[in-house]
């Protein structure tokens, strides 16, 4: 199949308050650089896409009010390639949106869904993996996701329990599972048939455009009637007006637990959602200590076991912390103990 | 005595290691609104001698690398009355050179010297105790310091050794006692035979020019020798050139010591030297936790015992501290534990 017939859709609408303050409301964690390489996650993204499609065949789904950072943060992306969502309906609408969208003007397209958010780091495996998924798409009626080896029992992510082993790296997905507490998640590390749900997808239009009109026909239909305005100065208007009305339901309950053709590739290229605090810390390089620093000039003294993230322009010295985060992103700061971090959205409640 | 005969002499030349990253030795903490009140130390400084004496009659004694924040800081201050030591060499020099230039134009003139990085809350009674004090040593020959009645066995003062209860609030020195250790400072809290000392003198030009003449000869002749040059456009390549020839020495090694005419006035103005951030916690507003917030807007969550001081345009949220030092100036960080604060100078190095 031609590369041209690729397409990549990045999802940034995200808000990402467990990353406060690094990540606000007004600039959500996408469009921050929280390794401290340099570019964004957003950027990283687009980056490693860059063998998959021109950049003309990527869109990016956002809300209004992070359109400019967008536009800041790719500035070769097509202008016409950012859609905007006028509010928040999980997953399911804004794959059907662009789905619609793009169908109408290449019907032959093949899709990567992805967030923005994330992280890879290892890009080559990451390449080779979508590319083999493209291939496997564009063959047939096939739904894919990217199933993550898991190393840990982490209860921070979905599963996908896979079925026996088949020909290929390619297999049938059995049941798609909710975040596990513990236990659970120890007995899926065990068993070897379970992968960790990235939430990247792969199909054609062809393909998600019958499954939204087997399992989502409203939505469908919704989409239907706005046919005549993509791609024209009305489209917005439209949007704006019939967007609202889908229901807020994410693309795993609308499509992949009804339909029967989803599959997953177990792959592993070094992915992590980036969710909190403590999978930064695991992915980041530490010292002897377990400490992990990124950004500006810092000093430990007698630390054990933190993060410290701070902006690049800051310095730091920091003595006597054991388990903690600390981190900084345009003049706000935390410092709170790794073990209270589900409670950093009620910590940046009033700041 | 008139009040154009006061003089205040405000030495502003140290570099307050200890209050690092608020103290650097490009700003030290003279210069910086440590306790957030809007004005700077110095500021503080001179305004409490307000109804002492004309600012024309207030003298600042700093490094030539410090002469543009003094001019920044007190901008109706004469710019001819900032004096500048081409080096540090203690009180004693920096002492004797502002007493040989006072007296040249002024002979019948009666000094304060005080430091420029000091706290006093009550600045009524200050005001009180330094017009008393200064018609004692307008009134004979007498050197005049300030005590300060302790009110906790501190070890980070030197003390004032008081004589048997005498006629008004002045009383003779019987000795100057180094910074003791904890055992002997409960001694001399117990025995109120003891006052703090703060470090603030009053004399009439007379009578300390007498004293170094008596007691540090060798400084007088050198002051002697420039006479010609004060309030010429000689007087400080001449100052350059010869004040690194005195001996590094301070006026309580210099004079006290030796000198009979020694007075204390045991007073109680609250005041603080601001030595270390423990006193800085000690003299700041604390919630229920004994936590002290100075600068931005902080929001403490399970936190006991700690210190916060950043920036008023910084946010910060800090959970589950416990004794610590948290402090922020200029974009640098400090954190830690308040037991270590002895080590700051040693955090700070490399920074």
């Amino acid at each position: 199949m031609s590369m041209n017939n690729n397409h990549v859709v990045i999802m940034a609408g995200g808000i990402g308050s467990r990353f406060w303050p690094m990540s606000t409301p007004e600039k959500p964690k996408q469009f921050i650089d929280i390794l401290g390489t340099g570019k964004t996650l957003l950027q990283s993204t687009v980056d490693r896409f860059r063998n998959v499609c021109p950049m003309q065949n990527i869109w990016v789904v956002t809300a209004l009010k992070f359109k400019s950072l967008v536009e800041e943060q790719l500035p070769e992306l097509p202008r016409s390639n950012i859609l905007l969502e006028p509010c928040m309906r999980n997953t399911a609408p804004c794959v059907a949106y662009v789905a619609w969208k793009i169908k109408k003007k290449y019907p032959e397209a093949n899709l990567v869904i992805s967030a923005s958010d994330h992280v890879v780091t290892d890009v080559f495996e990451f390449d080779r993996v979508i590319h083999a998924g493209l291939d496997f798409t564009a063959s047939g009626d096939h739904i894919l996701t990217l199933g993550m080896r898991p190393t840990r029992p982490e209860t921070g992510y979905g599963y996908i329990q896979v079925g026996a082993e088949q020909a290929g790296e390619i297999q049938k997905v059995v049941s798609f599972k909710e975040k596990p507490d513990l236990e659970t998640a120890k007995t899926y590390l065990e068993s070897r048939n379970f992968t960790w749900n990235s939430g990247i997808f792969l199909w054609s239009v062809r393909t998600i455009e019958k499954a939204f009109r087997t399992y989502q026909p409203k939505m469908a239909e919704l989409f239907d009637s706005m046919e005549a305005v993509y791609y024209t100065s009305e489209e917005q208007r439209a949007i704006d007006d019939k967007f609202p009305c889908c229901e807020k339901i994410s693309i795993d309950y609308a499509i992949m637990e009804h339909a029967p053709n989803i599959y997953v590739f177990p792959a592993d290229f070094g992915w992590s959602d980036l969710g909190t605090w403590g999978s930064l810390h695991e992915l980041s390089r530490k010292d002897e200590q377990n400490n992990a620093v990124i950004g500006g000039q810092v000093k430990l003294v007698e630390c054990d076991d933190c993060i410290v993230r701070i902006g690049a322009d800051r310095k730091m010295v920091v003595q006597g912390l054991e388990g903690y985060i600390v981190a900084e992103q345009g003049g706000v700061f935390l410092i709170c103990k790794k073990t209270e971090e589900q409670r950093i959205k009620e910590f940046s409640e009033g700041m």
